[in-house]
């Protein structure tokens, strides 16, 4: 099934029924930098997340998934710069910033998802955060500028804001998509990644909006590792207002596949943004691994080569190293035949073949730079033997990586 | 049981029967850089191996894997530059260097240990091995001398010669334990560990050989990680002459643990050795968890903080981020209690309490600064439970690490 995804402009306000903002509340030393995001539904909207699956959780996660219990919500608000995880009064200060956000926006404190993003271990500034709550929603604007606020202050040391919306057409109505997400480091999802927050238009019951999101977000998001640190804080929710128009989803039938594709489309772009932003990353790069018995041998491969320290420090220096690909493969806990293995590297620079049934290939190596020196490459990886495969999303280990992580509080 | 293990000169020429020597072959471009080395014992040896739990395995590992089925074997020979894995020929070359000292030593092929470690994928340069075979075997030497070429004959990328030998009384007898090993990077060993050459003068039963050799590994090779990547030629093997003139060890009795004792007190320095050198490290960092219901729950706790990229960057950086321990621990799938989690970190400069029942403690950033500005980090985490703990080896992650691996092959 291939459906039409349109790009629009707008973020997570494109769908209709939303208003975003985001202010500087001070959590952050750089008065520049806004702090506090708010995405707003007009309505109750169907509500769903997916969490991270460290054992060690921000408190405003517990909060979160009670609040999801009924599978219904009307606003998402999120800081950066404090992850509220480890942190003294926890759980009791996102209670505080739901029930500030409750009051100023005259809804049930139970219909807010919360969380938060930066520093383990600090208290939250609970106080800066509720002093500045009117003036967050005095700032709710349903045109572009307030989605754009609202992506730019759940950024930590993303370099490029992130946010994508797209259109498609169900059953002759059309429906919105919008999205924004914040990664860059701690970044190796595992159920769920970083922040990622989408808001639709469409009319979707609250069970099968779960479900899609947990489909989309496993062969997306969770195929995402920039440095195979899985945060404490990672989440991925969606807000869903109905206002489309569409016939209400209420069965896994054409139209579902169809909302389920478009959310598909829309994690795995925003999951090859996050790994393209990763912290200190001058490359994306992508791998695939096909000629698999089934998807999980193949997913396993693949994100074991984009996980690796060597090949990511070889992507950064361009070195078609294939052995550290071999390697990685070979203590991934699948099974292959080493003997079977072709190994090519692909950008838009070129193509370059290294590796065929296990055994290294003349190549031109100046070729091989030139390919390996692109901004998206493709680790191309048959295993010869079935028909499944999977793509993972990874970048390159490069000194600014070390230099952010050396300095990260400072 | 604590014995006293006396340090001596000699590395593994240090226990009776051994020769060793090193030259350079040609693999390596540096004619400076030796990179064969032989060691050789004046008698048949009882004889074990720990390899590498990599799927992808270097040819030799296969070819020794045969050699040692007897449990004997009478000289260790090994290569740096090359891995001779993944590479055309790999173990019909394996088999030719084994010939060519079998011939030149006037042994079985049989009895030869083999390994090679250096760039995967590459046809190993076996013309140039068999050249230098004659050179080779009659450079041998019982002094250190040929024990010292032999260790800097397998060194890679390290820059540092790992070699250690300790004697310790055995029934009134005194026995000696020697060895050499080479590390640096692809370093996260599983069931065997880069390559570590043990030798030793005392009388023991090939079987209980191996057990002790296991179990020292254990806990100690086992337990270092500088980038998570387990290589495919890893091996540590141990040659025992039986010489030293003891009782021969043919059951589990107290010589039995003496000796075990005092492989895994070498085994052990050597792995922090082995993390201190890293690619790139500027420390050695160490990080033990107590307070676990089993030791291996510690274990895997502590693997994960050893192994963690923001971990690693912030000792680097000399950052007392604490969190970045507890989303390790987090996300290591073994369970405890965050909020039963306390933290310090210590080293040559003082130590600094951070975290105390799962939150943060108000500490002196300054004095935090300096006491992770030493050269050896203790990470001391108590996870609050039982009693078992366990302590595993690593190093910070530095510019020059992606400056080593950015430009390897060059």
């Amino acid at each position: 099934m291939s459906h039409v995804f349109t790009d629009v402009p707008g973020g997570v306000t494109a769908p209709k029924g939303f208003r975003a903002s985001g202010v500087h509340c001070g959590i952050r030393k750089n008065t520049e930098k806004k702090d506090l995001a708010l995405i707003v539904a007009d309505c109750e909207c169907a509500a769903a997340a997916v969490y991270t699956t460290n054992l060690v959780q921000a408190a405003p996660i517990a909060v979160t998934r009670r609040h999801l219990l009924n599978g219904r919500a009307r606003a998402i608000l999120a800081n950066s710069g404090n992850a509220n995880a480890c942190a003294a009064d926890g759980e009791e200060n996102a209670l505080r910033v739901c029930a500030a956000a409750a009051k100023e926006l005259n809804i049930p404190a139970e219909d807010i998802i919360v969380n938060s993003t930066g520093v383990i271990g600090q208290r939250l500034p609970i106080e800066r955060i509720e002093a500045a709550m009117p003036e967050l929603a005095a700032a709710l604007d349903a045109g572009h500028g307030g989605a754009d606020a609202a992506a730019r202050a759940i950024m930590t040391t993303d370099t490029v804001k992130k946010e994508i919306a797209v259109t498609f057409e169900l059953g002759g109505v059309n429906v919105t998509l919008g999205a924004i997400a914040k990664g860059s480091g701690m970044v190796r999802p595992n159920m769920a990644t970083v922040l990622v927050f989408f808001t639709t238009d469409c009319a979707v019951s609250p069970g099968l909006l779960n479900d899609a999101l947990s489909d989309a977000v496993k062969v997306s998001l969770n195929r995402v590792s920039v440095d195979g640190d899985t945060s404490t804080n990672d989440m991925a929710a969606i807000l869903a207002s109905g206002m489309a128009g569409n016939k209400l989803i209420g069965a896994k039938n054409g139209d579902y596949e169809i909302f389920r594709a478009a959310l598909t489309h829309t994690a795995t772009r925003l999951a090859k943004e996050l790994a393209r932003d990763g912290e200190g990353a001058t490359k994306l790069v992508v791998c695939r691994v096909s000629g698999a018995d089934d998807e999980q041998t193949a997913e396993r491969l693949s994100m074991s080569v984009t996980s690796s320290s060597l090949v990511k420090a070889a992507m950064f220096g361009a070195d078609a190293n294939w052995g550290r690909e071999m390697c990685a493969m070979g203590y991934a806990g699948a099974r292959f035949d080493p003997s079977r293995v072709s190994i090519s590297f692909s950008s838009g620079n070129g193509e370059v073949a290294v590796c065929q049934n296990g055994c290294g290939l003349d190549f031109d190596e100046d070729k091989a730079k030139l390919v390996l020196s692109g901004k998206e490459i493709l680790i191309d990886i048959s295993i010869g033997r079935g028909t499944a495969s999977a793509e993972t999303y990874g970048c390159d280990l490069t000194y600014d990586y070390v230099r952010i992580n050396g300095e990260y509080r400072s």
